[in-house]
């Protein structure tokens, strides 16, 4: 399936939630990773995330199985992560 | 179709295009919307991102002509806006 992760946690802990998704799909902008899961690997995401995710704070986890149905728009620059902020 | 819409653009100008996407799509998070929009409305937005998108900013719009394929997973909180931030 196709995922898009969109977050919106406290500032202390975007590091944290950064570090995980980054191993399981493809930064795209601040607080956003989008890319392909199986089954198995998005029950894992989303248990991890469930687990993570403190009052006050949301994700928001967006998945088709027909990713062949999805298309993306980018407009402007590629960002650049900045990993050590 | 239903289209997801993430922003990173510089602070000053994130309430400009806040306020434009508000009439077209919901606000779901920080820089976060989405929504159904017909083809016409989906071009008219999409022009509108492209002139307002300046050098070293990026929107990136998720399409899907397919919403009954696609799935939203909330997990926590669902956020208030800052209207005036």
């Amino acid at each position: 399936m196709f995922v898009v992760i969109v977050y919106d946690v406290r500032a202390g802990r975007t590091q944290e939630i950064c570090n995980y998704l980054r191993r399981w799909l493809d930064w795209r902008q601040n607080s956003v990773f989008d890319g392909h899961l199986t089954q198995s690997e998005y029950e894992r995401v989303l248990s991890w995330l469930q687990t993570f995710v403190n009052s006050g704070e949301q994700v928001l986890v967006y998945t088709t199985t027909r990713a062949d149905t999805l298309d993306i728009e980018e407009i402007g620059d590629e960002r650049e992560e900045k990993r050590f902020l």
